[in-house]
């Protein structure tokens, strides 16, 4: 689904760049600024720095004078605002939102809810994501006319997010909705794990390493085995774990056999 | 669960106050500084300034030289890292792993993957979340030590989070998954919807002043009822609006009655 980020009257400008990284993060590019406080906030120092390489974002973003000229192309209009308004439209969480959203299944009392009609084709296929000022957050008219004020739940007391930081929640739901993104591999190489025999056999090589490093005593060997052996089951040994195992065993009955010479 | 927050050799001021501020939003409030850059670090202006009134968490946090000593009281440790080592423990996304680690109901060889023994009562009580270097991340002996590496699925070619902007987001899932915050009363204040007697009434009113107005033919009324009617229905009327309503009904039907005289 088409997406786009607009940043309404933002004045600082490292929260123009962390903006632009914090989209990119999540794969989207489409920023457009809505009468910024620096008309050249594009090109600052700090934005740049804080965008850390998300400079195509920044190249690509438009900077406009009204909330009317950053909505074209988009149709269903998401405020972000930390204190909702009276007759504003209703107030979500953007997880509990964006399931709604692309979840084909919604009754029609769900789509009235946001200004939907019941006709499925009336149902956005672009959707902006608008950020007031630092200071002021977002105007009430500009709250109104849209269909959800998306409200990310903080503590009570200190809801404060920062500006870039709240993009960043934004856009990782969002993507997370869509889909998301594949994690990279595993740490864990692909390994080939041990038969349960193989880590028997293990076990038998290191009982008899253990007592002759004196370590068991054959005699009232207590539950020294069972515990050793529920140990390495844990450990989800693998072939190579099993080869280490068993050359630490052999290097341990060699020393005890070259103590006894 | 105890929570404690953990970054290691942090360069940048900002993002330490970043980091309070992003904790604090989601109600958490243990910080630990692992030899940051700056020894003053939790006094410096641009500190301060990004913890935007995080003063207490601030004030709170401790600073010191190894990452053992800011693991007292914590068992679980959770990595954060875009790249997985070989060898490193399981790298799973936040929400998946938070999900697993506050579900009772795991399976044995999900608590053994993460390190953990089948007996129930070895489950942790208390996690930390470990982040790098701006720079260079974590080292691999720290993610080593971590029982596992949360991941943060991102665009694969763009994968580099701002490091307050990570705080943020790991704090929010953890906090989702502990519960959560309550949203805001919706915007919408309690209002006594209309019944739809009040509605056939106020509809029954308008049709009289839209043909006084000149605008609904009666003899051939069209589907223009029946189209208001459906308007209205969306609208979800309150009794509040059938006054105004009705009262713009009036206003039409005495103009029509002054413009006849």
């Amino acid at each position: 689904m088409k997406t786009r980020f607009i940043l309404i009257q933002t004045s600082h400008a490292g929260n123009v760049g962390g903006t632009a990284r914090a989209m990119k993060t999540m794969g989207f590019d489409d920023l457009v600024l809505v009468a910024p406080r620096w008309a050249n906030v594009l090109r600052r120092e700090e934005t740049i720095q804080r965008a850390s390489g998300a400079n195509d974002v920044l190249a690509n973003a438009r900077i406009v004078e009204t909330l009317d000229e950053a909505l074209d192309g988009v149709s269903h209009l998401c405020a972000t605002a930390m204190t909702p308004r009276d007759f504003g439209p209703p107030t979500r969480s953007p997880r509990q939102h964006f399931e709604f959203l692309l979840n084909k299944e919604q009754t029609n009392e769900d789509r009235q809810a946001v200004g939907y009609e019941n006709d499925s084709n009336s149902w956005p296929d672009g959707v902006a994501f608008l950020f007031g000022s630092e200071r002021f957050g977002m105007r009430n008219e500009d709250v109104y006319r849209s269909h959800v004020c998306l409200s990310i739940p903080t503590l009570p007391t200190f809801g404060s997010l920062n500006l870039a930081a709240a993009v960043q929640l934004i856009a990782y739901e969002w993507r997370l909705a869509l889909g998301g993104f594949e994690l990279p591999p595993s740490g864990a190489p692909t390994v080939r794990q041990a038969s349960a025999q193989a880590v028997q056999g293990m076990l038998a090589h290191w009982e008899q390493a253990l007592v002759d490093v004196g370590f068991l005593d054959p005699e009232a060997p207590k539950k020294l085995m069972p515990r050793l052996n529920q140990l390495f089951n844990r450990a989800q040994l693998t072939e190579e774990d099993i080869h280490i195992l068993r050359g630490v065993a052999k290097a341990m009955r060699q020393t005890a056999a070259a103590a006894r010479d």
